[in-house]
């Protein structure tokens, strides 16, 4: 089946394909919150509706929190599964829209067409290029070039509580010769992006407790010990000089960059001036000796995400605090093991309290990092159809957040998962004013009918 | 005019007394937050009424805070001026109170009846207990013993910024013989004490900002410069580890102790096991080599008072942070310079930021240590008042606290100050379930009958 009346005809169907979109996005499917759930099910049930237009056999799937989408249709080429989100973040501080976010428009910009409204880019605008790609294929030659299932959760912005019981439920129906995510973006707006690494994330909560309450600090201070005191000399000791993680165990199973990724990254030429410029910073501030990319692509890293304790309200208070609390967590790669890493801080912390000290922890999860199999075939021929659709050549790229699904097509089904997104860095998700590119929806549903083709070809 | 007589008197009406100081613990007098600001006034204007009932010329004066009471009353003795102060601390964190902290009682304990509420010790009880002297001499003789004036302010615990402009503006109304202040704790809760030495305090609060907006830790992590770990940094070197600060020329102007004091404070035999363990904890945390009672009343110390920084509710959220604060005070003894001292504080931070770092400062407050004229007639008079009042004999003792007041009678007014006081270690001021002993009330009341006829005798 030629791929070329397929291109052509996404590029005549881009109107009614945007208008598609703009229904869905006005379904405000927020999953966190119980008041939106009726809207979740209105997502899930257009979905169904809209798979089922384009040949698919769709269903919705009940789960103890927001239903699934399940579809599959027949092809010749390899079996691949789609996965996607329909729910979308809140959207407060509601005050900060230029438009109502459920209201979604297309705007002109400096920049080009954008599609504006919560869930353009985080998930709905990206999850329908795939949707779109498949009617433009059944549309022009009455069948797909592959086998295709397609897999959408309505919880992924509420921590997916559903998602690993019903993979694990569904394991025969959902396994697949290779898994496609699109929840990610492009390198620098212009360089299609194949996501090979993804880090981990070990939450840690603690809280040092001195006295038994809080005490007056001119009555006490100099006799008894202060917890802030305690708690800062911890979080100082958790880095050396050269930016290194200092808990023992840490970098085990750190890998290097192989040769050839390494040259790859280079390649990009990072903009890291206007990377950090944009938030107001100059230097990369992590470890010595390695690459702004490598900082936050391939190297893990430990981060206090909140700190609390004593008076922190207006004015000022002698308060000798009974307790100091801190969040802090770890971006882990490669085969850093959580459970050990946990561990190892853990005791650590305990090792370095004074007497007349305790510590609590609280766990806020853990998951590895993981690294895709590039060695998977349809690594390299996704490569090459991005190739053929954008002006630079498609990358192995990272990514310094979290996505956990990547790792679950792997641990629970055996398949190899590919995350191919064409989200820009100013997207604004989780924020107001969210949108996505006109040119990422177009160029994006024009390369997965490319990626389809190359793999129905092997 | 007869003592036996008074003292008869102020048993006879604790009741009505102990009704009057519950009145006056019901006005929520927070001087800190701008939202008690009226409460304010209504604690000044019901002292006001209550002096004027027995007899004073008794004014609110305004001030750019909140409002001062002076008093005057006419007697043949030494003019002896007293201080006190009507604004209470914060109640938060409110959920451990008790009782609400408004809403005073008179509770039976194991150890005796306590009044119960934000205020009791510190200083409505206190303050109080000479009124109720002045009180019931009034009631019994028609007249005082002395010549006596009050003057109270509404912003101790907010760093009394109108103080010295009054005091500087009311110079001649304000000067005495002698001045009295009722503020401070007995020793051990049987030992009355007369505060000759007392800690300065120095307040700083630092904000470091390291990205210009909160940003996702996933997505920064490694790349930025995290403001908490930084702050963390400085936190953690302002003590070396034999508990020393590590601010430079700290320590310029520190005396040792004379060793006729430390004799005086040896044959305390300060229960320091007893002190920290009501508290949960059980070792000195100080200067190495120094003995507990220095290391509360005669050696300066640096503790942290406060921190926040990035997400502090429940759960987890991964930001990277663009602030960081804390809330940090110097109590100093001697000649310490506290200018001196906020300057080099803040060139030792400043040295330890990072690029793309930066601090901003805000002044809460300096006031110098103070030592007490001892030699002053009115201290051994007072001496041997105290003495015959209580079981133990009363003692010249220190205080870790900072009460700056004292050192402005003798700066601006070259008026020397005593300092008697009937508080007790476990008061819980500054904290939930603050409390002051009946007994403190009632012997501290009787106490002052003593101490005015002592005056009144020379």
């Amino acid at each position: 089946m030629a791929l070329d009346p397929v291109l052509a005809r996404i590029d005549k169907d881009l109107a009614p394909a945007t208008e598609r979109l703009l229904e869905l996005l006005r379904i405000p499917s927020i999953s966190t919150d119980p008041a939106y759930k009726a809207e979740c099910e209105r997502a899930a049930d257009w979905l169904v509706e809209d798979l089922r237009s384009i040949g698919f056999e769709a269903e919705k799937r009940a789960t103890p929190g927001h239903p699934m989408v399940v579809a599959h249709a027949d092809g010749p080429g390899p079996h691949v599964m789609f996965y996607g989100h329909y729910d979308v973040q809140p959207v407060d501080p509601l005050d900060l829209w230029d438009n109502p976010p459920f209201e979604p428009e297309v705007q002109d910009t400096p920049a080009g067409k954008v599609i504006r409204g919560r869930g353009a880019a985080d998930d709905k605008g990206q999850m329908m290029t795939f949707v779109e790609a498949c009617r433009a294929w059944k549309a022009e030659h009455g069948s797909l070039p592959c086998r295709i299932s397609m897999f959408f959760e309505g919880e992924e912005e509420s921590g997916s509580p559903s998602l690993v019981p019903f993979m694990r439920e569904n394991a025969e129906e959902l396994r697949a010769d290779i898994a496609l995510i699109c929840d990610t973006g492009m390198f620098g707006g212009r360089t299609p992006g194949i996501v090979t690494m993804l880090r981990g994330l070990l939450g840690e909560e603690l809280t040092i407790t001195g006295p038994s309450k809080d005490l007056h600090s001119g009555m006490f201070g100099g006799l008894a010990m202060n917890p802030i005191r305690v708690l800062a000399r911890i979080i100082a000791s958790l880095h050396d000089e050269t930016g290194r993680v200092t808990v023992p165990g840490f970098y085990d199973g750190v890998p290097e960059l192989p040769d050839e990724i390494r040259r790859q990254w280079d390649g990009l030429n990072f903009d890291v001036s206007g990377f950090l410029g944009d938030v107001g910073l100059s230097r990369p501030a992590g470890e010595e000796g390695r690459t702004p990319l490598e900082m936050l692509w391939s190297r893990p890293t430990c981060e206090v995400n909140g700190i609390s304790g004593g008076y922190e309200g207006d004015g000022f208070k002698t308060v000798l605090p009974s307790k100091a609390t801190a969040k802090i967590s770890f971006r882990l790669v490669g085969q850093q093991d959580p459970h050990a890493i946990r561990a190892s801080f853990r005791e650590m912390v305990q090792s370095m309290l004074p007497p007349d000290c305790s510590v609590s922890f609280k766990d806020h999860g853990a998951s590895g990092g993981s690294q895709m199999a590039t060695s998977h075939p349809a690594f390299e021929q996704a490569r090459r159809a991005l190739s053929d659709e954008w002006p630079e050549t498609a990358a192995y790229i990272g990514c310094g957040g979290s996505i956990p699904i990547a790792g679950y097509f792997k641990d629970l089904l055996d398949t190899d998962a590919m995350l191919i997104g064409f989200g820009r860095d100013d997207d604004q998700i989780h924020s107001p004013n969210e949108k996505y590119d006109m040119e990422s929806f177009h160029k994006g549903t024009r390369s997965w009918a490319r990626v389809l083709d190359a793999l129905s070809r092997g």
